[in-house]
């Protein structure tokens, strides 16, 4: 393990169950954990989740050898102007977060000479975030995406690749443009989709939900995600979901058409198309 | 109960699990299943789920006091032309379609005088047709629609209604209209918004599909179910279904223009109204 003392900015779903799993992983070092609300920390240090916590920033960060950013990518900006004067000579900077290019962009200036950013978004989640549903094998096999950039130190990279890895992730190389349109295709464009779904109903008439049975709480769970968390992904991928919602758009207009011609053959085409091409998807 | 020779057409899922639900209630009657292919039917009487099969309708019916249409609604009006000429007077027909108001327009005139149909759909299944999910169980506390019109018989009705309840079904009175309107919105919608994600999604790059996760196979798992039963079901249900696929694109719309004017306030009010009522669907 080439790091001795790991923070954690953001001890909750995901931060929470990286300081699990390092832990099981048999992490001989400190991790530290820093979050806005004391009591929450608290309970995370009481619980054994992190060894040492902090609501100061300077102070959480001074002698990490790498940071891990954990809360949600709206505040990253922020915190990492909070820290960067703290942070040591040779330290690393990874993140967590759903998408990449538009926050590389924003954190990789902000790094002070000696310091090395490496952006990654371990592939794991749950609809209920929090520190409780925190668990150790959380990344047990999920996909990781590191996403260098021109400017990404490869040795700061190796040992983020490497920490993943030990934890029991799979780590994947990919640009962080072409993680954010393959994030945007089969993550952010089916939230969008989900939550659109629902409110198209109750427009329709506010007594029709109810009716609704597995196959709709299959296709709509997701929209139970904190809505805060999905604008602020919205945001940052803003040009690669707008590229997939029109995408999307002018299929629901083609099925639209579809319909106005009563092309049933055409429509069985694009079902069977579809269903052909579902195995695709990682298996239930 | 009110039946005492009962014939099943089509001992796939759902005729199958009614067939089973019956003698688990303890039906003292006969039932007989009429199918395409024997091989199926044979199996269905040697796994004890049917008495009596037979590939020949005419011979079927004769002796049925109530007749299921269960095989897929693209059959049921030359079901109904095969048999009418066969059932015996105060016969009651009933089917089990995912819609309603076109079958019940096509099958009502087509009843000889003395034999009433009882429109019905009981909310059940899995994308997995077939009489191997067949279960005794499948409607347990499922919620069974019936669908009079004005020219439904009242005795007829009743004794539908009873035989649903005694399998443990909870029925439901609606139009037709109201059923099919209700389904477009709560199942066949999402049936074609879940084939068009993944067709979406192959458009844009097909070696995207394979980096979904848990979130895109909750909705495109209904995108598994049969196309050509789907097709049908669009066809029945054309004008309902084109009602809340033009809404659900309009919602589409709105989404895009929220991304365009980065609009991340109005985005996030969309997505909290979409959580808030998605309790409104039945719990999982």
């Amino acid at each position: 393990m080439d790091f001795k003392n790991i923070t954690i900015i953001g001890v909750g779903l995901i931060g929470g169950s990286f300081a699990l799993s390092l832990k099981k992983a048999g992490f001989a070092g400190t991790i530290t954990g820093i979050g806005r609300r004391e009591e929450n920390l608290a309970r995370a240090v009481s619980a054994g989740i992190i060894d040492h916590s902090t609501t100061d920033h300077a102070a959480g960060v001074r002698n990490a050898d790498l940071v891990v950013l954990a809360s949600s990518v709206g505040q990253f900006e922020k915190i990492a102007r909070d820290i960067r004067s703290h942070l040591k000579r040779g330290a690393v900077v990874t993140d967590v977060g759903s998408v990449k290019a538009e926050i590389i962009k924003q954190l990789e200036p902000l790094m002070p000479p000696g310091v090395f950013f490496v952006g990654g978004h371990p592939i794991a989640g749950k609809e209920c975030p929090g520190m409780e549903g925190a668990a150790a094998d959380l990344f047990t096999d999920a996909q990781c995406v590191i996403t260098p950039t021109a400017k990404t130190n490869g040795e700061a990279m190796g040992k983020v690749i490497d920490l993943w890895n030990i934890i029991g992730a799979k780590t994947v190389i990919m640009t962080p443009e072409q993680h954010d349109l393959i994030f945007a295709a089969v993550s952010h464009l089916p939230h969008v989709v989900s939550y659109a779904l629902i409110n198209t109903i109750i427009d329709i008439d506010k007594n029709i939900l109810p009716h609704g049975g597995r196959g709709l709480r299959d296709l709509t769970r997701i929209a139970l995600s904190p809505p805060d968390l999905w604008r602020d992904i919205c945001a940052y991928n803003r040009s690669s979901i707008l590229r997939t919602l029109r995408s999307f758009s002018s299929s629901i207009s083609s099925m639209i058409t579809l319909f106005e011609e009563s092309d049933w053959p055409g429509l069985e085409k694009e079902f069977l198309r579809a269903k052909e091409s579902r195995h695709l998807i990682e298996t239930d």
